[in-house]
C-alpha cells in the first residue's frame, strides 16, 4: 500500500457541511491502488458500556486522476459532531487505520483510542457554504459596454470611431454605452441567457474603465444613473441579472485621491489610502523596465495608471463598502465580480461578504482569480472564481490540442475534487473573456472545434458565461482585439453558431438540474480515437454526452457506455438506434 | 518518482507570509524518494524581453517522518507576490515540473506557460500570523483555584472539607481563593514560571466553575474583584502574566440565562441564546444514555448542567464579546484560554480576536482544541492551541512506551509540518491538566520517566505549561484525582523534583531563543536502545540533547551527534570528555 500518497485534511474540501445536517467526507489515494474505504465515526461524546460505538460506512471512489483516486462519503450525524478515521485495505488485503495522528495497525486496541481520530467537532449552519440558488439556473453573458453598442451618440467621446470601422486599438473609443445594451435586451431574451456580466460601468478614462475615477458616477459616455436603473429593470423584467465588476485592488491614476498625493505627497489626506514606498512617488509609464520594478508605489501589474488601494486602512474599507452596498442598495443589481481579487486581503473580501449580503441575501460575490482559490470559498468570502483551471484544461484538448483527452479528464477531476461540491455548483466557467484571446480565433476559425468546447463546458457543473458575439461567430486576437464592436449587421452574423447557442442554452435550461447535480462518470476516455464519453446522474435523468473530436465518424456500443435501458437522442431528439457521432461533432443520450 | 505522494498546497502551512517581506514554501514527497527539490520562482508580472526571468532556489529537507519527507526553503520576493512551481528529481534522475495544475515534464515549453505555476498573489502584513512576543519566552503554570490555597477562609463554602484532608470526590470544596495565590506568589516566581493559567474564576455552582452564572463576577468563594484586581497587579510586579479561561460554548444551567427557558419556554427572551430542537425542553442528568443523547438541546458533551450557547446570535456575540474585552480592559489580564473552542464557530471567534486585540495588542488568544487546529491559525483567530497531539505522542514513548523512538520523532515531525513556523513558537505544550490523569501517576510513579518527558517537552518550540504540583512531586488519577489539593507542609514536598524543575525552568529561560528558534536535527533515534539526540540550533549556539530511555548508561559517540568543535555540558555545566548518559536519564551539550 502507498502510504505517502494517502491524504485527508480535515476542515477541507475534505470533510465540509454539505448542509445542516449533512457532512461530506473525501479522502485520495494513489490511483488503482486501494480495493476498499470504510469510514468508521460515530459522535465523539456518546459512548455506550461497551465503549465508544462507531459505525461503519463504505466510501465510493467518485474521482480518478493520473495519480490519484478519490474517495467520498456522505453522512448525517444526528448530533452534528463526528469523529471517525478511515480503514484502507489494498488489493493484497493489506489493512490500515487512518486518523488524525497517522497510520495505526486496524486493531480494536488502536480503534479504541479516541486520539487516533479525526475530529468534525460542530457542524455549524451558519458555517455551510451556501451559494445563492439561481446562478445555478444562470447562463451569463459578458458585456464589455464600450464595444457592444452605441446607443445614445449625443453621449459618445469627441474622438469616437465609426462603429466597426477598424479592428479596436488599445486607446480607441467606438461609443458603446447602456443604452445600446437596453436596447438589445430581447435579443439577449430571445437567445436565453439570464444573467449579464457588464465590465467596468463607473467613471473612468480608458475605455475598458478599470481605471476608476469615481465609483459612485456611472461613465458619462456610457449614461447616467437614471439609464442604469432601467437597464437593471429591464433584464430584470426578462428575468435576466445583472452583475457589476468592482475594481477595488487600485484605482485610477486620474482619480482625485491619487492625484492627491502626487501633487502633496506625504502631507496630505489620501497617502495612506495607497502602498507607497518612497517620496516623492516616481510615475513613470511602465513599472516594469526589463524585469525590474522601477515605482516607487504598488500598482496592478506595474502599470502607474493603476495604483494599489490600501484596503487595510479602515477609511479605504469604509470607502469602498459604501460603494459595493450603494449600486445594490440603490439599483438593485444581483452580482459583483471583484477584479484583481486575489492581491486583496481577505479580512477585507470577509467584510465586503458581510455588508453586501446584509443589503441582499441572494447576491452573487464572484472572485477573478485565475488560480486554486480555496481559500477565498469557504463560505465567507466569494461564491465563486472564474474558472480558469477548469476551463483551460478544456482548451488545451479541445482547442490547442495540447494535450490529450485522458490528461484532460485528469485535469477536470483535479479541479472538481478542490473544491466543496456546492461551489462547484456555481463556479464561472467560461472560454474566452476581455483577457482572453476570442475561442474561435483560439480554433483558428473551426468553429466545429469551437461547439465542442462550448457543449462540454455546458455538460458540466457550475454556471457557463459566454463573451459577447460568440453567438454569432465573433473573432479576435489577444486584447486589444477580443474587444472588437458587436457585429449588429445580420448579414455579417453567423445565423448558424447562433441557432447552435440558442440550441445549447435551452438544453441546459431544460436539463438544468442534471447538469448541476448529476453525478459525474466517465464511460471511454479514449487518446487514439479521439473520443471522451461520460454520463450526468441525478434524480433518475441520465445524460450520456459523446464527444468525437476526430475527423472520421465513430460508432458506438451502448454497452461501453453503460446504457442499459433505451435511450433516446436528447440533442437531435431523435429515438437512437446505432449510436453513431460524426466527425469532430457531439451527441447526448438521455436515459 | 511516486508523483502520488508529492504535496504542496498554496495559502496553507505549505506556502504563507512569514513575515511582511518573507515567504515561507514547503513540499512534502514520499520518504526517501526524492534527492532535490529546486524552486522555480519570480514576480508574475515582471517579464523581461527575454520572457518570464525566473530565479532557482534549492529546497532543504527539514524534516522526515515514518512516510515523508518534507522540503523547505524561505524566499523574499521583492514586490511581494510570487509565482512559483518546483522541480523534483529522484534517484533515477527523473525530473518532474510540479504547479499549479499538476505535473508535467520539465521542459522549456512548459517552463514558460503562466498558468502552470503557483501563484502568491501579494504578500499583505495585515496577513502574516504574528503572535505576542512574550509568549515565546513564557513558562506557564496552570492552577486549578480551588485546589491551590485557601487564602481567605471566611470566602469558603459552608460544606468545605478542611485542606487536603481526603482525595477530591466530584463535588467536593477545599476553599481554595485567590488570595491563596496571591499569597503564593513568591514561591513561583521562585521557581521561574512567568504566566499563570487559572482555570475558570467567575461565578459558578460547581468546584471546578465550567458552569458559569455570572461571567462579570469572581466566584464569591474565589474573592471579589479588588482581590482579582491584586493578584493581576502583584503577578506583573513579579513578571508573571495572567490568563483566565473563558468559557463560551456553554454557560452553566443555574445561570439566569437558561433558567429563563426552562420557566418562560418558546415565549422568553433568552430562547434564541441557545440550540433548542424542541419544546419543552427536556432536562435529565444525563444526556447521553447508552450512547443515544436523550435531551432535546444541544450541551456540551451531553450533561444538561452545561446548556450549549448559540454564538451565531447577535446579541449573545454581544454579550460574550464584552466580557471578553471587560476582563482586559478593567483588569489587564494577558492571555484568554479559550475552553471548548472547537465547538464554537469561526466567525464568532474571528470578532473575539479583533476585539480582544483592539484592547490590548499583545493579548495572548489560546484555544482549547485537542486535534489539527489549523483553521483556526491562520492568524485571524487564535495565537495558539493546547497542544495535545504533539504531547500526546511524547507521552506514548516516554510515559506509556506504547511507541518507539521512532514513531515518536514521526509524530513530532508531522505536527511541527503542520502549522506555520511562528505558529509552533507559541504553542502550548503541556504534559498533563486538570483534564488528564497527573504526569507521575501516568508514569506510575517513576520520577525518573516524568523527568526525562518535562525535560523533552522544555527542550522543543513552544511554551511549556506546569500543571500545579507537578514540581513538587504530586501524583493523581484522573478528573476528580487529578485536583488534589496542593502540598504545602514542605515535608511532604519532593524537593528533589522541586530543585530539578528550577533547574529545567532556568535552562530554558538562559536558552529561550535557542529553543524557540532553534532549526531541529535528529542525530540518533535508536529503537533498540531506546536512545535519541537531537540538536537545536540558532545563530551560532547549537544545544545538543539526548534522552536516555533505557535501565543501561550508554556511551555516545560525538561523530554520532555530528559534534566537530569542543562541547560543553549545559545541564551539569561541566567539561565534557566522555558523553555518558546514565540509565533513565538525559543530558545536554552545548557547542
Amino acid at each position: 500500500m502507498e502510504k505517502a500518497a494517502i491524504y485527508h485534511q480535515p476542515f477541507s474540501s475534505y470533510a465540509y457541511g454539505y448542509d445542516s445536517q449533512t457532512l461530506h467526507i473525501k479522502i485520495r489515494s494513489k490511483r488503482d491502488d486501494i480495493q476498499a474505504v470504510v469510514l468508521i465515526a460515530a459522535d465523539p461524546y456518546l459512548q455506550t458500556e461497551g465503549g465508544w460505538a462507531s459505525k461503519e460506512t463504505v466510501l465510493r471512489k467518485i474521482a480518478t486522476t493520473e495519480e490519484h483516486d478519490y474517495w467520498f462519503v456522505a453522512i448525517k450525524p444526528e448530533q452534528r459532531r463526528l469523529q471517525y478515521a478511515f480503514v484502507l485495505t489494498d488489493a493484497t488485503e493489506e489493512t490500515v487505520f487512518y486518523g488524525g495522528r497517522g497510520f495505526y495497525d486496524d486493531t480494536p486496541e488502536n480503534r479504541a483510542i479516541m486520539d487516533y481520530y479525526f475530529k468534525f467537532p460542530f457542524l455549524h449552519e451558519t458555517e455551510v457554504f451556501k451559494a445563492p440558488e439561481w446562478v445555478k439556473e444562470t447562463i451569463w453573458y459578458q458585456i464589455f459596454p464600450e464595444r457592444f453598442d452605441n446607443g445614445n451618440p449625443e453621449l459618445s467621446p469627441a474622438n469616437v470611431l465609426p462603429w466597426g470601422s477598424k479592428d479596436p486599438g488599445r486607446d480607441d473609443f467606438f461609443g458603446g454605452d447602456i443604452a445600446g445594451i437596453i436596447g438589445h435586451l430581447d435579443y439577449l431574451a430571445e437567445l436565453g441567457i439570464n444573467g449579464i456580466y457588464l465590465t467596468p460601468v463607473f467613471e473612468a478614462s480608458t475605455n475598458h474603465k478599470y481605471d476608476t475615477l469615481n465609483y459612485f458616477e456611472i461613465d458619462p459616455h456610457f449614461g447616467d444613473k437614471e439609464t442604469f436603473r432601467k437597464l437593471v429593470k429591464e433584464a430584470h423584467e426578462r428575468g435576466i441579472k445583472i452583475m457589476l465588476d468592482a475594481v477595488f485592488n487600485h484605482i485610477g491614476d486620474k482619480s482625485p485621491e491619487w492625484q492627491d498625493v502626487l501633487k502633496n505627497g506625504e502631507k496630505l489626506k489620501f497617502v495612506d489610502w495607497f502602498h507607497i514606498r518612497s517620496f516623492p512617488v516616481t510615475p513613470g509609464e511602465n513599472g516594469n523596465i526589463e524585469g525590474k520594478n522601477t515605482l516607487s508605489f504598488d500598482t496592478f501589474a506595474y502599470t502607474m495608471h493603476m495604483p494599489k488601494l490600501n484596503t487595510a486602512n479602515p477609511e479605504v474599507q469604509k470607502y469602498l463598502l459604501e460603494i459595493a452596498t450603494y449600486w445594490v442598495r440603490e439599483f438593485d443589481i444581483d452580482g459583483w465580480r471583484l477584479d484583481v481579487a486575489n492581491e486583496v486581503d481577505h479580512a477585507f473580501w470577509k467584510q465586503f461578504n458581510q455588508a453586501v449580503r446584509a443589503e441582499k441575501e441572494d447576491i452573487y460575490i464572484l472572485g477573478e482569480i485565475w488560480h486554486d482559490s480555496w481559500l477565498w470559498l469557504l463560505g465567507d468570502e466569494f461564491d465563486s472564481v472564474m474558472n480558469y483551471p477548469f476551463t483551460q484544461t478544456i482548451i488545451e484538448n479541445f482547442v490547442e490540442e495540447r494535450i490529450k483527452p485522458t490528461k484532460m479528464v485528469s485535469g477536470i477531476s483535479e479541479q472538481l475534487m478542490r473544491y466543496q461540491e456546492q461551489v462547484n455548483h456555481v463556479m464561472f466557467n467560461m472560454l474566452d473573456s476581455h483577457d482572453t484571446a476570442r475561442l474561435l480565433t483560439r480554433c483558428e476559425g473551426d468553429k466545429e472545434k469551437a461547439k465542442l468546447a462550448l457543449a462540454f463546458m455546458f455538460a458540466h457543473t457550475g454556471s457557463p458565461c459566454i463573451y459577447y458575439g460568440t453567438e454569432i461567430g465573433m473573432d479576435g486576437a489577444d486584447d486589444p482585439l477580443c474587444r472588437k464592436c458587436m457585429e449588429w449587421d445580420e448579414t455579417k452574423q453567423d445565423k448558424e453558431m447562433l441557432t447552435f447557442m440558442k440550441k445549447l442554452i435551452a438544453f441546459r435550461k431544460t436539463n438544468q438540474k442534471t447538469l448541476t447535480y448529476g453525478d459525474l462518470v466517465w464511460h471511454i476516455v479514449d487518446d487514439e480515437n479521439r473520443l471522451v464519453a461520460f454520463s450526468r446522474t441525478f434524480d433518475n435523468k441520465r445524460l450520456t454526452f459523446i464527444f468525437n473530436q476526430d475527423s472520421i465518424s465513430k460508432t458506438i456500443q451502448k454497452a461501453d457506455l453503460e446504457i442499459a435501458n433505451e435511450a433516446w437522442n436528447a440533442w437531435t431528439k431523435g429515438v437512437v438506434k446505432n449510436i453513431e457521432v460524426a466527425a469532430k461533432s457531439f451527441t447526448i443520450l438521455e436515459s
